[in-house]
């Protein structure tokens, strides 16, 4: 059988331009293949709300009827309505320009608001073999019902995680040994919003091998004959590349999918937005990437050297704006409730409101958003500044703790110094007043890292923390602080998902 | 049978607290009486990502036990983990000091993730009568099973919609008259973060009338007999009266479960703030709120002379800070960008942005958090200054559109002027520039409220609204105001929960 696996970057509610990319390989497609596109390719995912809406499916299913008229051979995801206007999230099956079957998904997952449970994989003869098609959420439930297929063939956007280990292959292998079938997985690649596909689609072999692997992170197709497949090794990609790649296929698609050019970042000198420029330049091009200076009464020397060192480096453009004056009205402003009391974090937070600004104000004159430069471990004990330096149109680092910033940075820098050393090796700092450190509010971040993610990846009980060798007074402390930060990590610049607990768009927990 | 119905408001993970208020009802309750605490009582609820740790397992079983040592009886809504540590929404049924049943949530909802599908609605017998108990959501599962019983009770927290019109009670009359049973429906009130639950909890006879009701937005306990239950009539609340109880009592919860005493508000003159401060006042009292005027060059002589009058006809303290200096100097500060350029945006979001520092620097100095004074008229479009107007800790009338908003002052105007009437009478401007008004750039508020309504809570499609007899361009217009806009909508300050579709919390759209 010939199969032609693709795995594409859709983008939700673009019918045309996901219905065309569809649309040109079908036309240079042999009659004799079978071309798998994935889940939701024809509307794009996430829905969301948009599935309540009449027009959707009337858009999905005009390019459905287009698409058949090709006359060729095919697997498409979209929503498709019931006899009630029920809506189901539908992979169509599509034999020689013939909707052959319609396999809908069971057990409904993230991004499936709206949509009600479907029948679950379906199973039809296709060029003389048993085929079972469906959604791999669904996979178990098939399996349950015992049924002799020769090719199975599974669909799932499935979110990147740095910290998965091939977790969806292994499980794979285990149903194609036991169902003795062949197995092919498609999912998608590319970003919407926060979310991002990674791709990395496979056939295996009956007896669990990966026969073909499609890279991560890239568009790609992929042709074969199902007879014909043999095992391959894959050099995986390093944790940091992982998180590299993630993060400017992230930004990338957020600023096209949004149709923006540019982006502006304040530079600090610091590694965080050290780091954020780099991924920006990276997804944007160095052209349309601009740098802000915008250095205080306590920034040091070699903060504003780092900072354009780290501009030069990379060959952006960038401005140096002192926030002097404006911090110099502010404090006149406030004067009348400032007299008498003593300094604070109000005075601080003028200054990093200062900063935002004028890299609002810069980008607002020039349709350019701001980059935002928190990290995960800031977020998580609530260390910035609201309508500070915790705004941006989106975070590219915010679900990766500090330490793991560090490491990102030294593997950027494995060939050439891109990132200043110094950024790297100084001790961190938000110098808002003279000789801050990081340190003298929190934790050295290699301890606050390591509580934070047991706490907040792994969720471990406070006992459970304790037990493991934790300081008690260390863990009640970072319990709390993320306890009463939520109100603020709600209205940080939305974070680029690259873990299973991201504060993002689509993280729960109390407010209150 | 002797019920106490217990309409309280719980504070989510706040186990001392909850438990205590449960124990005084038992303390005072004779044993041949049934109190019924609602759902996930014990535990408060939304409980999101706290019901991944152990301790809240814990912390619950250790309290509902000491519950059980009063020997009285009591149905207590908890979190409970299963033989594999799955997680169940569940209710239990304590028969004078003993566990009797365990009702666990089988059709999930909104405030229930990562609990499994538990069994539905349970029966027993109790004091001699068939009972059934369990979740009201769960109650069409049990109705097909054709089970007969004495007695209904159920549990669900509901959340507050203003366009509702006892849609509970008239699908229960229904149940009540075909299953020839009698009743009893125990919502908890109260609010967490966003979300208002109103309480209107009551009890009524086979033939579907209310013999009971507890009251809206208020805590309450309510003892009868079941044998004699006699049909009451109860006068709704006005729809305005709903609304302003239901944003009191949301700040009220808002500020009181995250230990902040203290709201500061930007007054501008216009009717949003003139509207907020009014629920601000009489959530927190005048003592705790504090007014900000923060004229501009721009600012009208009745924008300041409103403001004034709006907080004094409130009795609070008001401090006047123009914003001209910081303005001056950020105009300065962003000269080297500015010049040359076309006014546009970019200066009028500086004096915004400009004004949310002062307030967040008051805010700072003295513990007090921000009242931010958008709605859904300018949500919807991203009218709006991000990380200036757009901001504050908790948004009030968020989830009401413009038109909503004049209705409610209105009505708050009822007997006397509050609110300033010429704040009410005259055109809205966000006062940036000369002569500016809101229908320069947006279509007059009372067409524009009515397709929103259309569009973002009826969810008709753009045939469906042009079918309608709205004008094609505008249609177009606001459909493409609306999807550019989420990015910046998610970074508001988040707002009360009043309807089915509010830009809060757990609102999805794509960004992109």
């Amino acid at each position: 059988m010939k199969i032609n696996i693709c795995q594409f970057n859709y983008k939700t509610c673009d019918f045309d331009s996901n219905s065309e990319k569809i649309k040109n390989i079908l036309q240079q497609s042999n009659t004799d293949t079978l071309n798998i596109f994935g889940e939701l390719s024809l509307s794009g995912s996430p829905l969301y709300n948009t599935n309540l809406y009449k027009d959707l499916y009337q858009s999905t299913s005009k390019r459905g009827d287009e698409l058949c008229r090709s006359g060729k051979s095919f697997i498409v995801g979209t929503p498709a309505r019931g006899d009630e206007n029920e809506c189901y999230n539908s992979l169509v099956f599509v034999d020689k320009g013939e909707v052959k079957a319609l396999a809908t998904k069971r057990n409904l997952s993230r991004f499936d608001d709206n949509f009600v449970n479907g029948n679950g994989i379906e199973t039809l003869m296709y060029e003389g073999s048993k085929i079972a098609f469906g959604f791999y959420e669904d996979l178990d439930n098939f399996f349950r019902r015992k049924i002799k297929v020769d090719l199975l063939i599974l669909c799932s956007n499935v979110l990147f995680d740095k910290d998965d280990k091939d977790s969806i292959i292994a499980d794979l292998s285990l149903y194609a040994r036991n169902m003795k079938a062949k197995i092919i997985f498609v999912n998608r690649v590319g970003a919407e919003g926060c979310f991002i596909f990674n791709g990395s689609s496979f056939a295996m072999n009956e007896r669990g091998e990966i026969c073909k692997k499609l890279s991560m992170f890239e568009e790609e197709t992929s042709f074969f004959e199902t007879e014909k497949l043999k095992p391959e090794t894959n050099k995986p990609l390093a944790y940091e590349e992982k998180i590299y790649k993630a993060c400017v296929l992230g930004l990338r698609d957020y600023f096209a999918k949004n149709h923006i050019k540019k982006a502006i970042i304040g530079l600090s000198g610091g590694i965080d937005s050290a780091v954020v420029v780099v991924l920006g330049v990276a997804a944007l091009g160095k052209e349309n990437v601009m740098g802000v200076l915008m250095p205080s009464e306590y920034s040091t020397e070699h903060s504003i050297s780092d900072a354009e060192k780290s501009a030069k480096n990379l060959g952006i453009n960038y401005v140096t704006i002192p926030i002097k004056d404006i911090f110099s009205a502010s404090l006149k402003t406030m004067q009348p409730i400032f007299e008498g009391t003593e300094p604070n974090t109000a005075e601080e937070n003028l200054q990093a409101r200062a900063r935002c600004m004028i890299v609002m104000a810069i980008g607002n004159k020039n349709g350019a958003a701001m980059l935002n430069t928190s990290n995960k471990s800031e977020s998580s004990v609530g260390y910035g500044t609201l309508y500070g330096d915790d705004s941006g149109a989106i975070s590219a680092i915010g679900d990766l703790y500090k330490t793991d910033v560090y490491r990102l940075a030294r593997w950027i820098n494995r060939n050439e110094e891109i990132i200043p050393e110094n950024s790297i090796k100084k001790a961190p700092s938000a110098e808002l007043k003279y000789d801050q450190k990081d340190s003298d509010t929190l934790p050295e971040y290699d301890i606050l890292d390591k509580v934070l993610t047991d706490y907040v990846d792994n969720h471990l009980s406070e006992q459970e923390l304790i037990k493991k060798g934790y300081d008690e007074v260390l863990v009640k402390r970072v319990k709390h602080l993320f306890k009463i930060n939520e109100w603020k990590r709600h209205q940080e610049a939305p974070a680029l998902r690259l873990s299973k607990t991201c504060f993002t768009t689509d993280f729960k927990y109390p407010i209150s």
